[in-house]
């Protein structure tokens, strides 16, 4: 009798487990058939990045892709649609730039853009000598001595030998976000950043950097990787003379702009005050058209919770697509998000999403807190045949971090990572570059993890 | 005294187990490293491409490409280069295709281009009914009284819903292979395949078509995406009238022409007459570069054995990198080699990959002797740092295919399938196409397979 019951109870538990992996097979290949099929992401991708364009923090085009995303999201019906205001920075570029390198007879233009957030220089340019660095240490190596008057030049590569151009980037970025404000501690009187990309090309990318209120504000920018490959080599000859560079850029901070988080909600039908989250930027740098970073997390997180509305299922939890402002140059959209909810007391933000790596292959979700990556790791068998490999540990997201003090657990969508750096802010971050089927694959996984975690929750 | 014998023994065990997988992840790394820092392919693959272009069988440009690939080939210093001759068919294209289709008033342009073996039209060109059919089973119901004397118009698409686009292309290639003949077979006077890709453009794809002896050989073309839709569209108008549509093509089949398999050799140290060999096909089809398909095989094939030789990596096996003729419209290039290789009774083809799924980064290998997948499988570990997340039962390639019948076990290398069929066929698979770095990773993937197999051989 023992063994009866314990059979029937065996036999139960199998078909709640199976039977629950069975639905969500299901329901993972209707949400896949549908966006393939008749996906909406790739359209509005192509009018937000070909209609609206760049559209940094504070732009009229900023503003523009505000209206058009709120009004697509209640073209849907979703049960509402939001704007949530927060206080932006308006940074401007202004006029082109010019550069150009020169040593004794030899001069040759050099094709630059202003980093973000960066001062003008003088209306005449700066014209002094060029000092390359590898690295911040090496600043404090050289000290003033060597430093004082000068254009630093931060020329260390990102490695090409990671296999992830993300952990790449991270090994270089801090030239641009911190290596002009260092240098401008020794004395130099500009910087000048090589792009952080691991193309071979002649663009210059662009990206925040930031200053140190205890030292001068000096002129910024990003040189392009041919650029910063001539330039150093002018460098290294032997002929006599001093590297020169002249650079000349017009940028300016204006004051604080109002500008939006663009919310979209379907009420969860039984804990409805559990909050579950996709998001991406809406704002982009102001070259190019933001199709990659992050046009593509955008309307990939629409397409997330339309393809579970319009196919009808109901989601016990409540679910938000959250399309934030002013990643890019202040995160001020995520930080503002993250302090209105926890205001709320009453509702709870459970876990979010951010896709802010391009609209590439799926591969992978990093799970922030390593507490809760096994509680993922069990849905890796149903996304296998969807071509995610792996749910591990990993970083969520800039937008939306500041959740993570509440106690939401933070899940960033990892597409492959190769060609992402190619076009990272820069004016061929257009939406050719995009493709149909890897942008949808992605709001396919995104929607289905949204499914997964409104139907099971994350308990341990 | 036996439970140390027993410690010992699992020691050395352990140590011979771990440190050999500890010197491949050091041979791994060694690969990876200098194919993403020093890597050759890219370049190679630039001139193919840009300064060869398409080159199919028999055209001059397949003769450069055979001349361009043995000097690069000579200039690495491998210890045989050599050119195995085999004839090819010679299919030319001639004076572009014209096309358009009419109904009543209605009258448009549509852009199509012959398939590969098709006869040419009458020099006036074909004028007659459409019939849509979206298998080639609907043509037996048709019957001879709905088809003679009509032009057919394949329009099943690829099934966007599969995850693997190549599967997606098979389920829809017996349209273009065999659908033309079938269609003769009931009387049909020219045949019009929807384009093979899941993109939605305006770009026809050739391919080969296959005519059958018992049949008349009819005019076949394919048309793109765009044009099918708007053909099917103007069938399923209601307004009267027949639609017409008028096609002109001028191509024609010359005869054979000597060509060559394009083969470097590294002498295996220990076990010389075990060859692993690992190819790509040099021809491509007429129209683009061949870009994709496949010189980023052949590039891809001369980088993996470059590799092992510039890093002083000595393999106990022989390996090849072969470069074959003719995959696109004949195969005879795979043919001629399995004979020669049976002829050669002193050595043996243990193992061959075949990259031919185009430069896109890498995802898995497909073993097609499903009792040596987990032979390999005890491998995915060390893959997987590589972001190669599989190795699993699949196809090995066209051209390696008829070394099965020695016991050659056949792998395929099969990067993401996303973009393949976005370019495959196509006046757009062309370099700027193709992303370095994921060229390279899959460059990595068949070096560091290559050497794992020289290594280790295949023993069940």
């Amino acid at each position: 009798m023992r063994k009866l019951v314990g059979l029937i109870l065996a036999i139960q538990f199998a078909s709640i487990v199976f039977g629950q992996t069975s639905n969500h097979a299901q329901t993972f290949k209707r949400i896949y058939d549908e966006v393939l099929k008749n996906g909406h992401c790739y359209q509005t991708l192509d009018y937000l990045a070909n209609n609206i364009g760049a559209r940094l923090s504070g732009s009229p085009q900023a503003e523009k892709a505000v209206s058009y995303m709120f009004a697509k999201m209640n073209s849907y019906g979703f049960d509402t649609v939001f704007l949530q205001p927060v206080m932006v920075p308006h940074w401007v570029r202004g006029a082109k730039e010019e550069a150009f390198v020169a040593k004794g007879r030899q001069k040759f233009d050099v094709r630059i853009c202003a980093l973000g957030g960066s001062v003008a220089t003088p209306i005449t340019g700066i014209d002094a000598e060029v000092i390359e660095v590898k690295s911040l240490a090496e600043l404090k190596e050289l000290g003033k001595a060597r430093i004082q008057g000068k254009i630093v030049f931060f020329n260390r590569p990102m490695d090409p030998t990671l296999i992830s151009t993300g952990a790449a980037y991270g090994g270089a970025g801090d030239q641009r976000y911190s290596g002009p404000t260092q240098a401008a501690k020794y004395g130099a009187v500009g910087a000048v950043v090589r792009s952080l990309t691991l193309a071979n090309d002649d663009v210059p990318h662009t990206g925040m950097t930031s200053y140190n209120d205890s030292f001068p504000k000096i002129p910024a920018c990003a040189i392009s990787i041919k650029g910063a490959d001539a330039l150093s080599n002018l460098i290294k000859t032997k002929t006599d003379g001093q590297v020169r560079m002249f650079f000349k850029q017009n940028c300016e901070t204006l004051p604080d702009v109002l500008s939006y988080n663009v919310i979209a909600e379907i009420k969860g039908s039984e804990l409805p005050n559990e909050i579950i989250i996709v998001g991406g930027h809406l704002d982009s740098w102001d070259v190019g058209q933001g199709a990659h970073d992050d046009g593509a997390g955008c309307v990939q997180s629409i397409e997330a919770i339309r393809l579970i509305k319009h196919l009808g299922l109901i989601p016990k939890r409540t679910l938000r697509a959250v399309l934030f402002m002013n990643e890019e140059n202040g995160a001020r959209g995520g930080v503002e998000y993250a302090r209105v909810a926890a205001l709320d007391t009453k509702n709870k933000h459970i876990a979010a999403i951010e896709s802010d790596a391009g609209g590439f292959t799926p591969r992978a979700f990093g799970v922030e807190d390593t507490n809760y990556v096994n509680i993922l790791k069990k849905w890796e068998p149903i996304y296998k045949p969807y071509g995610i490999d792996e749910i591990k540990h990993g970083w969520g997201g800039t937008d939306i971090g500041p959740l993570k003090k509440q106690g939401t657990i933070l899940i960033g969508y990892m597409p492959d990572s190769q060609r992402y750096f190619d076009y990272h802010h820069t004016e061929i971050d257009t939406f050719d570059k995009v493709n149909k089927r890897e942008l949808e694959l992605g709001a396919g996984a995104m929607s289905t993890l949204m499914w997964l975690l409104s139907e099971e929750g994350l308990t341990k």
